[in-house]
């Protein structure tokens, strides 16, 4: 069995995930990954052909890796929704790199669609369902809230990650919660949104 | 004279400035400035030295050239702050390779410091200034509002660079508009927002 069949697509992807996280996408060649992977650059030019097909496996590698970085795990939906918050938060500050590529345009490769596709995403969609009927609030209240969460998340994080401002991730977690606290108050929600908030445990 | 001293700084910067606009920031070095400038690359290593001095001063020749394009005109501090958010959504739209060197991190030389260093810039200062006294709310509410929406539609804007999200100009005037209009209810003024909204002219 030759060599190069041991080295698999699974493989390569990872050790390539692995130089994108650490050293930034400018860092990910054939020949970094062949370095990672203490083998000859041939597998690797033999299982992508060149570096545009490389991106896009690799785009869809780092997605799957921040998606499940951000998987809610509490059954408490307004604990799940900041638990999302939290680890699109936590995910740009810890792996910047991958934050960069994937949600700051480097990939090329990454497009959710229009406007709406934050709310058509599965999992999202699903948590939408939960949070109207226990906040008591339109499902179109319930879209806002949730779009709004994300673009204004995605502003503060994006600014840090840029270098434009300067702010620790704690200052962001308390920006965001502010802001999310008082989103809450304009829907017609009837629960006490302080209780609501002091409900979130930081995970 | 010889050549080489008519080849100015400022030359130099205004012909980087116009590849970075057209071909990203990518595509600057001092070849395709001399290019640009149709002299040798000799003038231009001589007042630049390298690369990073060069990206340095694009990037104070960038921003100066953003705040311009940003610069509100009107008297009516609404209409002002809404020429600021219509400037800065069209930078994006007109020329996203400028935005991504200077807010999406790729100058590396763009920082304004901390979160509240959106309120303590000279231009934004005087604005806010303006601001609170005519909504009748306190500057306290008043710089929430600015800061939420700046980071809001850096956030919307910054997506649709980042080629994450596809969107018109249309539709993120429109949904920019829309969350103002709902931030501005959050805020204590007496002010009917409807009426505050419809004086707003597209720039």
């Amino acid at each position: 069995m030759p060599r190069s069949v041991q080295i698999t697509k699974e493989k390569i992807l990872t050790a390539a995930l692995d130089v994108l996280i650490r050293e930034g996408y400018s860092a990910v060649s054939i020949k970094s990954i062949a370095r990672e992977l203490n083998c000859s650059t041939q597998p690797i030019a033999w299982q992508f052909g060149n570096m545009d097909n490389m991106r896009e496996a690799l785009t869809m590698e780092a997605v799957t890796y921040a998606n499940k970085k951000m998987m809610p795990t509490s059954t408490d939906c307004i604990e799940a929704f900041w638990q999302i918050g939290y680890g699109y938060i936590n995910l740009a500050f810890n792996t910047p790199n991958l934050f960069r590529f994937v949600y700051m345009g480097e990939s090329k490769n990454y497009c959710r669609g229009g406007f709406n596709s934050f709310l058509t995403d599965k999992g999202n969609a699903v948590l939408i369902d939960k949070l109207y009927p226990y906040l008591n609030i339109s499902r179109e209240q319930a879209e806002m809230l949730f779009q709004r969460m994300i673009v204004y998340t995605h502003g503060m994080v994006s600014l840090v990650v840029a270098g434009v401002l300067n702010c620790t991730k704690e200052q962001v977690y308390s920006i965001v919660k502010d802001f999310g606290s008082d989103l809450l108050s304009l829907t017609d929600t009837a629960l006490d949104i302080g209780t609501v908030m002091s409900n979130i445990t930081e995970v």
